[in-house]
């Protein structure tokens, strides 16, 4: 019985095939594509064909293994730009991207005036100086927000360093540049960050713990980037630790965050030796000191490194990842923190999964929420709704790409065979 | 340029969109599926046709709505049959599941001595009980066992109860059967009974944690089981609470399991008595003594309750769940467990996920391991692959039904259509 299908659905799943081939290869041959994607050559290299015809993909011979040159196919940098924002503590940085995901421009500016229009002037001043000289289309812009974000809605819902509370930042944004824009919280988009060019790479199931002023995780779970249904997710620095322990800002007693952020290691430290006037330290000043000998310095990182590998313990033997990173200015702590947490997190992990977990830090630093950002967008622009974020593609469709999905014919994909890209 | 798509994929695909519909309402009209899988009506009555003339879906003329009486369509029954076996502490329970995901007949059967003779006897037993007069084929055998299991080998690393170690369960069962088998731990299987049927009905983000002897849990996230990496997940037994109490078996000190598990909650019992020689007192027993006024009970259930909330609550800051199951002897302890367990849960979870969590018991009780040990092999069945579990389909296949993806054609659809059983 013959069965009639879809032609535009399955053209679209075979189109993002090739793309994804191409984003995660880099570089390909016509026959490689083929094989890697289960289609025939010859559709494989209609795919294709209609990928040049929109510049979503270029091609160039490679070199001879003995035979012909093989023609290779890659994603054509200019088809559009990715721009992605980190609204840090006192700075906004933006960095543009290429279709293949290298960094153009990036821009530092500083922090407006809190409220909406201070940040909001410097946000349009950062993307303004990473934009003016791109020489293809911004196809989208993705936000790293500090504070509690609702990533559905694009809605920033409280952050306390810009004085926000229940912000449509990504439809403002969007109004804006007139582009797609798309707004997570920094922790989600430095854990996206790390898993795909950081210190994650090729690991499918991802912890990235953030310990700053407060201690933050992202999951990456089965691949992609894990919400979880009611906004709060990734909260260690809530486990509660120490049941009769200080008071945390959210109201329990013996938080992580009460044990191994800055602030609460620059506590212990100052109550070991005494200290109890006013006084500031920086995380940079407490390890310094402690590398110098001073023994309460010393003391602080390595029982911040123990509860450290006690909570990541606990989150390892519920959920079994392959990686934990750990990111933020306690992940500079050195050895003094480092060793005492790997023995610990090593120590609470059950068996056979101890050993082989990969525990490392953070290698993005700074530029993990811009890359994180814009890899927000490049999740969407390499998905099923693609046609949506590619202009060159929607274009031709408009341009009546669709009417060619009724008239199939067998010439194009042979005359193309013919033309002998295909090597053995 | 002409598009062309690779026919045996797209029909795949378009096949699978159908019985999983079918899967998800029991019933649908053909401008039902057309509309939900987007397919035009001829492509959706061509999968249709090809799924009734394999009797994998059957028809039926539904009531009218003021038109005609329209055409519904249902997966068959008895396209084929799924078996699903609990192997127990002391018994084997194996049921038998219709295509329709129908219970048709259950069995039990005491375990055999341990070591694989006495236990695989005992499954071969259970097993024939159940398939001696289906109508139609086994489709497949899931294995819901105890212990640590590698559910991607089907091998039962370490099964205590058992005597096992290292035990190739689905190599061994599908050479008895000559059909597949998926063995995996039986929380994860009753994770998925439970949110499939149970009650996490509806939910996307599950916790599942059972209280027994030991104190394991289940995760569905995004959907799916989520059985992380190295093979040890869902350990929240292990979660530490107590840095400095009891010893647990798995070596460190103040585990939920030494706070909350059934052993833990008859020593702590027997400890508030002042009881130290030998004796033995069931959960039930604790229980009883506690409702009818025993303060020594109702103090362990109180504590034990707190604990689970309290280890629950990091859980749920952690993945933010949309529901938190509990099952288990321990789950039968009553408002005197459940009510600090929910107090202490609301407190430890970061608002605003805290009040919506639907926290609840587990229903399907000892059905759980059956139930969810055939959900095993449902979902590979109604997964792209599932040309490989139905054998209607495979023969089809074989006897040229490819050869109908190359003359492709209006006829078919076009003359269904005129039929008329679209209604608008």
């Amino acid at each position: 019985m013959p069965v009639r299908i879809d032609p535009h659905r399955s053209r679209q799943l075979n189109r993002l095939s090739i793309l994804q081939l191409l984003r995660a290869h880099g570089e390909l041959s016509g026959y490689d594509l083929a094989r890697r994607t289960g289609l025939s050559r010859t559709a494989a290299y209609n795919v294709v064909d209609e990928l040049l015809a929109s510049a979503t993909v270029r091609e160039r011979l490679g070199r001879s293994r003995g035979g012909r040159r093989p023609v290779l196919y890659s994603l054509n940098p200019d088809t559009g730009f990715v721009i992605g924002v980190d609204l840090g503590g006192s700075r906004i940085r933006a960095e543009s991207f290429s279709f293949d995901e290298k960094s153009v421009a990036s821009s530092e500016v500083p922090m407006g005036l809190t409220g909406n229009g201070g940040v909001l002037s410097s946000v349009l001043e950062a993307v303004g100086n990473v934009t003016s000289s791109l020489p293809g289309p911004v196809l989208g812009i993705g936000i790293a927000a500090p504070g509690l974000v609702d990533a559905s809605q694009g809605m920033v819902l409280q952050a306390a360093n810009l004085g926000w509370q229940d912000v449509p930042l990504a439809q403002i944004l969007s109004g804006r540049f007139g582009r797609p824009v798309i707004v997570d919280n920094d922790t989600n988009a430095a854990t996206l960050a790390e898993t795909r060019f950081g210190a994650g790479r090729g690991h499918r199931n991802v912890v990235y713990v953030r310990a700053d002023t407060g201690i933050g995780a992202g999951l990456v779970l089965d691949g992609k980037l894990y919400r979880g249904e009611l906004g709060v997710v990734g909260e260690v620095g809530h486990t509660v630790l120490e049941p009769d322990g200080a008071l945390c800002a959210c109201g329990r007693r013996g938080c992580l965050e009460t044990l191994a952020s800055v602030p609460a290691m620059v506590r212990r430290y100052r109550a070991l030796r005494g200290e109890t006037g006013p006084g500031e330290l920086r995380f940079k000043d407490l390890t310094s000191r402690a590398y110098a000998g001073d023994e309460a310095a010393r003391v602080t990182l390595r029982e911040s490194g123990r509860w450290l590998g006690h909570a990541l313990g606990n989150v390892a033997n519920l959920l079994g990842p392959s990686a934990i990173l750990l990111a933020g200015q306690v992940a500079g702590g050195g050895p003094l923190l480092w060793e005492p947490l790997l023995a610990e997190l090593r120590h609470r992990a059950l068996s056979p999964a101890a050993g082989q977990i990969w525990v490392a830090r953070g290698e993005l630093k700074e530029r993990a929420g811009t890359v994180g950002a814009a890899q927000l967008v490049f999740e969407q622009v390499f998905s099923p709704d693609h046609e949506d974020w590619l202009p060159a593609l929607r274009d031709r469709q408009a341009e009546g790409g669709s009417q060619a999905d009724q008239d199939e014919g067998e010439d194009g994909g042979g005359a193309r065979e013919s033309n002998g890209s295909c090597m053995g």
